[in-house]
């Protein structure tokens, strides 16, 4: 059997170039790569170009064993990605009835007519090992070399197509390829911060080299990422869930909010869990945490709704804040944020009551409440707690970083 | 003087090829690089080795007038671009004390201490231009090569300060070396499909060469792109000016939007202009709209708040929706987006109200109201418009169609 010891990735058209799409078929490959222990040193981007696509191929051969392409599989005149690698390959191109008939099949069940160009797209290299294509037109397909000793696989572009392909059908036939495997497992904590969570963990940090543990800060998100190297992925979970183990044992254990989870799903799950409801009141936020919540499928049975809150008056009319507090305190306070979250519990008659208000900017900060300034509530069985943030960054971030807390705040306080 | 007729894009760090972030940079530079005219026809990404980023360098040089690199300038002995390139360009690093100063004052501005690695930041090939770096430490520079003939363009490799370091400082820098400026400018329209668009412009657009004008579509918003070759971007802007007036005068007039904006600052600032305000009742978009909606800095003018009412009870007591209705006709009904809409709008005290009901998968759905049922309601002036959309997708795009569509006609119902 060929080895694989290392990969490229050749992403092939001109949207590319100039700018028009961005590449996120390279990350999204690159992971599952990673994730086999196949080692990645280049990556390409190549016109619609034929000569320019042959070079960019054949040098990609001469420093790796295994080339993913993705694009170029259209039933157009401009995609050629088949036709250059075919010709580099010395492999004539024949038809394929099985993927002709699963094309056919796709129109039908469109109503749509099938017209003679999509014949094109069931063309494949002699020999090659077909990828189905169950989510578009195109099938991708495997080329082995056996004297060169390399293998070539050609992959639609779209991501809609190439994502749920390779997760279905190439991670499969590349587990055969990979002598190890790396499994991951992400710890999802709230409620410690990253050096905090360094601080009590490092000497189990560093004594771990397989898995290995190591934080991670994204969007004021700390996660705790186990990476196991194994023969097998069976056997690379159960070592990643025996650390995920260890690591709940410690001081750390209480923070923990779930496992490769992130903190809408975190939040829905808990409460479902708990037979609780959710409401939402948001001034800042601006929709953006109930949006979020609602991303979740099936959350109708946790999510009841949600007032947003922007202007005084309908913090007035539809939460029941007081205008006394709102002139005594303003509408960024303690006082406001603890009587939006009290008000949309009762309101709402929901067992939790989450709000926010702040100043996002990049207008509307004083001396006394600058931009970044943000009050998180959370109301819950007659109690509310606030936080009080200083942030600093774009609108967006801001923003982004009130919701994070948000979430957190209802996962910490139904847990306490 | 140096000419550029062909330009490279080399990414440099290993979480790109390990799929750790997404290449945004290799897209923003190219849609630049495309403005200037500036034709690329590779790109690539290497890891922090540097023997592999040599043989990069090397390859891309022998193919192209001018390589642009991001990444790999920061603070750690794992940065080594600029090392590097330096030695592949033969030019020793010599410090730059304007440089320097700037990253000490960076840091005292934070109150954070500067340590020694930060300033090999500030050390720059010698003779190098340098683009100062106003949203965090590593300048930028150019390395102009006149005996190859080639121009070297090293970048820091956060979009957060690579996208304004591009805009401010490179592209006035690269904008002498271009031979003609690209100047495009995007006509939004609403309430009209691509081919509708396509039918009632087809002789326009096939007759127009310079500016050319070509039809996208993107999440169900149509926009035109008219597109100029010029000596300068006055001249550009103008002939496209001239295309976007011409374009106004035929019976696609009626549907712009917009030139340039997006749905909701389009819905932000006509609102505004007119002395209206907005509320939304959101059921399926969950908040989306008003996210959406606050995204836009300074909005509070325009917008006053927002109910998700994703459970009936809450339609009712915050709506004022009748439980006859949902009894009758259900919560995802032409009546019951009437009534949401309405009662936005009375609740509320606003002038325009936006109400959404629909399912968005992936369960939910039966065979007379399946999954992709949306009503879209607009309430104005005591008239209520309903749309009633058949989408299909994922949840996420589902959500995301129905609130485009719910902004597209706030724009039309204030403007008719």
């Amino acid at each position: 059997m060929i080895k694989i010891s290392c990969a490229e990735i050749l992403c092939v058209g001109t949207e590319l170039l100039i700018g028009d799409i961005v590449n996120t078929n390279a990350a999204f490959i690159s992971k599952r790569l990673a994730s086999l222990g196949i080692n990645q040193y280049y990556q390409a981007c190549v016109g619609d170009n034929p000569e320019r696509l042959k070079a960019a191929v054949k040098a990609a051969l001469s420093r790796c064993d295994l080339l993913i392409t993705s694009g170029g599989l259209g039933p157009t005149y401009d995609d050629l990605t088949k036709e250059t690698i075919a010709e580099v390959l010395g492999r004539e191109l024949v038809l394929d009835e099985r993927s002709l008939s699963r094309i056919r099949e796709f129109f039908r069940r469109r109503g749509a007519t099938m017209t003679d160009n999509n014949q094109k797209q069931a063309m494949i290299p002699r020999g090659a090992i077909v990828f189905d294509n169950d989510w578009g037109t195109a099938p991708g397909f495997a080329v082995e070399d056996e004297e060169l000793g390399k293998v070539v696989i050609m992959l639609p572009g779209p991501p809609r197509e190439l994502e749920p392909m390779f997760d279905t059908y190439v991670m499969p036939y590349l587990r055969k390829f990979a002598s190890e495997i790396i499994v991951s497992r992400n710890i999802m904590i709230t409620g410690l911060g990253e050096s905090a969570v360094e601080a009590r963990l490092r000497p189990l940090m560093q004594a771990a080299l397989n898995p290995t543990v190591a934080p991670y800060c994204k969007e004021g998100e700390v996660r705790l990422r186990v990476t196991a190297k194994a023969k097998t992925y069976e056997e690379g979970l159960r070592m990643c869930d025996e650390m995920v183990e260890r690591i709940r044992a410690t001081d750390v254990g209480q923070y923990i909010y779930g496992i490769d989870i992130d903190l809408e799903h975190a939040v829905v799950d808990t409460l479902r869990s708990l037979g609780l409801t959710l409401g939402t009141a948001e001034s800042c936020t601006g929709g953006q945490i109930a949006s979020r919540i609602v991303d979740v499928a099936g959350c109708s049975d946790v999510f009841v709704g949600s007032v947003v809150a922007y202007s005084n008056d309908v913090k007035v009319k539809l939460l029941g804040v007081s205008p006394d507090t709102l002139k005594k305190y303003g509408a960024v306070s303690e006082e406001t944020a603890r009587e939006m979250a009290s008000g949309i519990v009762s309101r709402l008659g929901c067992d939790v009551g989450l709000a926010t208000t702040g100043i996002a900017g990049p207008g509307g900060g004083t001396p006394e409440k600058p931009v970044g300034l943000v009050y998180v509530a959370c109301a819950y069985r007659g109690n509310i707690t606030v936080d009080r943030l200083t942030l600093s960054g774009t609108r967006e971030h801001i923003r982004r970083l009130s919701s994070n807390r948000a979430l957190k705040m209802a996962l910490e306080v139904v847990k306490s």
